[in-house]
């Protein structure tokens, strides 16, 4: 038993803020039994990852030692929590437990990549606890922005673990479970060996605001309107739907749901009954009917998705509808770093309609679901950890939420993506590091970040394609002159030629005064191509484009 | 003289914060006489110009009426006001009229590009004029974030129009002149026809803070630090800089400029005049010799450019210096939209290092150089202009700004960039609509927005390529089978086989079967391949990627 030890290992969501995976194991030094908290994505952008559809968190390391998981614990339906279970648990075969709105989505996550949605088992929240192997684990309510959030109480005999997942300190959440100080406590009683804790609001210096603040402000601004009134917000969050559909109906609206992840949400939030009362809504279909002054409609689309209806509704007509002077667009939402220009495109392109955006600058439609910097530190004196595990942010709000720890007088440890930690003695102790990257599903691919096929599109992007082709005859002899194709490059260059032509021209030169060694020796041939190509380039245009030269040989 | 009209034509910055470029032309209609004010760049993204270099307005209008321009006029020395003169000026040709610290940087960008420098005629402030043709001109110092910003006041035989420039109202801006209250109600005293008005702060609803509010805030920051101090700011907000460098040396420490674009700039600053008693400072080479307790650096790379002296800084060491751990690094800037993951790839480095960042969310280091909106009600109040035209803004800006002006009674009007406004009656009125769009300078060539050529870019970068080979025989026969080669593809699909060699076993059995007649026909034969390759890739890697088909003939 002295040799067992308790360990952390996040494979995702520490060192950035998305694709949670986290790992607990006890056991034998380098045998534990493991469990995984959490199996999220996040999403690609063209700066980094062109293309890619969806970016997870590798996993590797786990499936190595799939025969070891134990089970694996989602605490919430946000995709960066939940996202990759659909196409990560054919590899990893394991039990999924989760709350019922949680497993909704998780099953079908499962069933649409083909595994078994029955490994997905339903969990009631705290104090009932699931037993899997050596582990202990409980669901203890926290208040976030979707609905039947949990921290994980994670019993071990080596001590408990709370893992916060995504929390705020909310007693007035709308849709879901007050947060329960008196819960948390209790809970505590008896010694928490860690906390490890969402930190992706560390930097917000002020307690949060409880979701049952918006309600009054999103209410008068709607009452106040004379033309049609839409709003956006993640479809996942659900009480905002609620605050929002409840304005539109008390200021005498029709209230119609908008793009289909919306409409997901709210039928998977009344069939697991963790939404109650929510008001009549009008299919998209009937709502071109209704006069513009009596209608709301609430849409996908808080971060400026193109696909999205505030995309399609800033473009024109959208399933009937479009947006006129004196209407009102209302984000009840925050832009997510990195979706500003998106958000900023539609704001002025339905500028341009006439219609009058509020967007996220005021700060009164819409609070954060994540703890405020007060708040962890409440969340700190509430559990008294011997030590505090930062995750869930970047480097950065890792680095600080450490501090806040420490000066708490908590032992408080930066482990990124890859530290594995010791946990077994109260003071955390890095153990190892192991490989932690990511992995891109791209169409129905999934390749490997370091691959380089992203590198060679961005490559392309930045200094366009030039293809060339060559005939070589089987005795040497050059057949005909080689053939320049361009993609993505200026059509004339600086000598006021095509730069084809031009490029055509050079190579035909090289061609015919290469030595028979050059025309035998294919990669020979081909660097020499590429060379005249970048050179010319350079000359023609002052750019070196990507080059793929194709030889071929007759025989 | 009745037949005479005022016009105004924004061909850059009216619908966007970038690119500056406003004509404004009296005369007989249709034939009036021209005068350019500035004539700026914007900046490329990854986005929607990957690989692109500088972004200028599409100056076609203007360059087809050339011989009617009498002058360009340039406001400030910002690369979105003066940025494409360099390029520019070959085209028109006119005489340049700037302010001593402007014109030496339009001098400068003229000679780089083989213009004429002395085309550049340097003017006295308010109340000096230049004449040139029917329009009087005054350059009106405001206060902005850089030295020798001006209004330009301009006199016409239809009345008097003022051009704000960017501006906001300082009356202790560290660096330059004051805001003027005096002179601006003097100047204003005998009416103005139209107000043309920056916009970009429209939406920052409290009063605007002065400059010389900064400079405690940074002093009180650097006097506590205890390691090396690295700030960052835009090179040209000259002021700042200068505050930065006084807070270091009133601390003790010794200051150091790094960067290629901060040296020049103080260089500029101080050999146009504008810049006195800038601290003493000692040479990059130098300042690794220092103790990090006694060194300031200040530093290039305000927006988290990969090749700035941050960028540099947060990838190790940088001409002999590298950041540690008790280190401060202080963003006295802001972020502009679009470069948040820039600057947040910079600030985590950081913090890997273990160096404490501050970025602009404090607001306490950084105070924007345009109006807030009770400034630009305050400048509405001065001027008390019969129209408003707001500029220098997104459509949503001016939207707001209009809005605003309207309030307080004032005739206002959106123009987008390619709005003819004629300004000849008290109320403006459109009239006509040019095309205004944007030409790309990538590598040494320009390119139309609309050629298609970055459009094949992003194609390339979001679907990768897929390059076929074929040849054809005399008799019509293909000679041997189709080739591949893929760029920023994954190698393997879904039926576990390399990609390339799946897509040339149906390319071959296409060929096989092809009738003579589709043989006999490039383009038919191109399209088949297309197809095939779209299909097939479809299938084993669930994404269509952009072909390009050769076909060689022999003949």
């Amino acid at each position: 038993m002295s040799s067992d030890r308790l360990m952390y290992l996040p494979l995702g969501g520490a060192g950035e803020i998305g694709m949670n995976c986290y790992v607990y194991g006890y056991g034998p030094r380098g045998k534990e039994r493991l469990i995984v908290v959490d199996l999220g994505v996040t999403f690609p952008d063209m700066d980094g990852t062109p293309g890619v559809d969806l970016i997870f968190p590798d996993i590797a390391w786990l499936e190595e030692r799939a025969d070891r998981i134990d089970a694996i614990f989602i605490t919430h339906a946000h995709e960066d929590h939940v996202g990759a279970v659909g196409h990560y648990w054919n590899r990893l075969k394991a039990d999924v437990y989760a709350r019922p709105f949680t497993a909704n989505h998780a099953r079908r996550k499962i069933e649409e990549q083909g595994g078994n949605p029955d490994a997905v088992e339903v969990v009631t929240a705290w104090p009932d606890q699931v037993q899997v192997g050596q582990f202990t684990v409980g669901f203890l309510p926290v208040s976030h922005s979707i609905p039947e959030s949990s921290a994980l109480v994670i019993d071990t005999p080596a001590g408990r673990i709370v893992h916060t997942g995504d929390f705020k300190l909310d007693e007035t959440p709308v849709v879901g479970e007050p947060f329960d100080r008196a819960a948390w406590k209790d809970m505590a009683q008896g010694g928490v060996k860690a906390l490890v804790c969402d930190s992706t609001n560390v930097f917000s210096l002020h307690p949060g605001r409880s979701e049952a603040s918006v309600g009054p402000e999103i209410e008068r601004l709607v009452a106040d309107q004379t033309g049609m009134v839409v709003a956006t917000t993640f479809a996942s969050n659900i009480a905002r739907v609620k605050t929002l559909a409840e304005a539109g109906q008390r200021a005498g609206r029709s209230v119609c749901l908008m793009g289909r992840a919306m409409r997901r949400m709210i039928e998977a939030g009344v069939q697991s009954g963790v939404l109650a009362d929510f008001p009549k809504t009008v299919a998209p279909e009937d709502a071109s009917q209704i006069p513009r002054e009596n209608l709301m409609l609430i849409v996908t689309g808080s971060q400026g998705e193109r696909r999205a209806a505030s995309g399609q509704l800033s473009r024109g007509k959208y399933l009937g509808l479009e947006m006129a002077e004196g209407d009102l667009f209302l984000f009840s939402s925050k832009t997510i770093p990195g979706n500003e220009r998106g958000v900023i495109r539609v704001i002025n392109a339905f500028s341009e309609m006439g219609v009058d955006v509020i967007d996220d600058s005021s700060g009164m439609y819409h609070v954060s679901g994540h703890a405020n910097r007060p708040d962890l530190q409440e969340m700190h004196a509430l559990v008294k950890p011997k030590a505090l595990i930062p995750m869930h942010g970047e480097h950065r709000h890792l680095r600080t939420h450490a501090k806040l720890g420490r000066e708490a007088g908590i032992a408080s440890i930066v482990a990124p993506n890859g530290t594995m930690v010791d946990l077994t003695e109260d003071v955390p102790q890095v153990a190892d590091y192991v490989e932690a990257g990511r992995v891109y599903l791209d169409g129905s691919a999934y390749i490997g970040a370091l691959d380089g096929v992203v590198r060679d599109r961005i490559r392309m992007a930045l200094n366009g394609h030039v293809l060339v082709t060559a005939i070589i005859e089987e005795g040497g002899e050059p057949l005909g002159d080689p053939w320049c194709e361009l993609s993505g490059l200026p059509e004339m260059g600086s000598s006021n030629a095509p730069l084809a032509e031009v490029l055509e021209e050079d190579l035909s030169q090289l061609l015919n005064r290469a030595s028979n060694k050059t025309l035998a020796d294919d990669e020979k041939l081909e660097a020499e191509f590429r060379k005249i190509v970048r050179q010319t380039a350079q000359t023609e245009i002052g750019k070196k484009p990507e080059v793929t030269v194709v030889v071929s040989r007759l025989s």
